[in-house]
């Protein structure tokens, strides 16, 4: 089981590198064979090709999406549940989407499962 | 699939009912044959007997817990991912836990699943 303080930094790492549009040190936070399903309820993608695609997806629109921790992370184990913004700059314009993302860990505390919770028509406008 | 108005509501009646310490109104939240994990990583309880148990045992200290929304809630299809605190009342003195509670529902709104993403190492005094 990974420890606390390893699991806590994959997530950190895993905010900063999407936010830097770092896409290879994002894809390093996961590990070889997992898998994301995002948002929940859409067809999971696995392997680092296959979530790779998801990143290239997610950036043809935006200028750039900012993940902004909204404070609460729970480590339990080989599992995490935390709080974060999706803050997308369209055209100039920054939107903001809030999130519940709940992943699991291997042993090396990186990411083999991740099903991101978020409604897309709750999506508006920044105002901070 | 549930819609998510009935979702929403079964959540709210969730969060009232234990703070009401409404032991029927709350297991009335379930299907007959759901089962819940909290926290994460703990057995599972299965139907209304051990989910009965569970809640005897969580106020066999607490002279009362109010569940306090924490104001995200997101709602997919039949799951759905939520904030809120628990504030157990331990010998006149109220602390607080943070949780992130995942849900699935069957097509009544009843919850069928529940995992509970806490650790109890963050309880501290409320101060509100």
């Amino acid at each position: 089981m990974p420890d606390r303080a390893a699991v806590q930094k994959t997530i950190d790492s895993y905010l900063a590198a999407f936010t830097a549009g770092d896409r290879e040190a994002w894809l390093d936070c996961f590990a070889d064979d997992a898998w994301i399903e995002d948002p929940v309820g859409t067809p999971r993608r696995t392997g680092r090709r296959e979530i790779g695609k998801f990143w290239d997806e997610s950036h043809e629109l935006p200028e750039g999406i900012e993940l902004r921790s909204l404070g609460l992370t729970n480590v339990i184990g080989a599992e995490a549940a935390f709080t974060m913004q999706a803050r997308p700059n369209l055209g100039g314009e920054v939107y903001v989407l809030d999130v519940i993302d709940v992943m699991t860990f291997d042993d090396d505390a990186r990411i083999t499962t991740m099903r991101a919770f978020f409604d897309p028509a709750t999506m508006r406008p920044a105002e901070d």
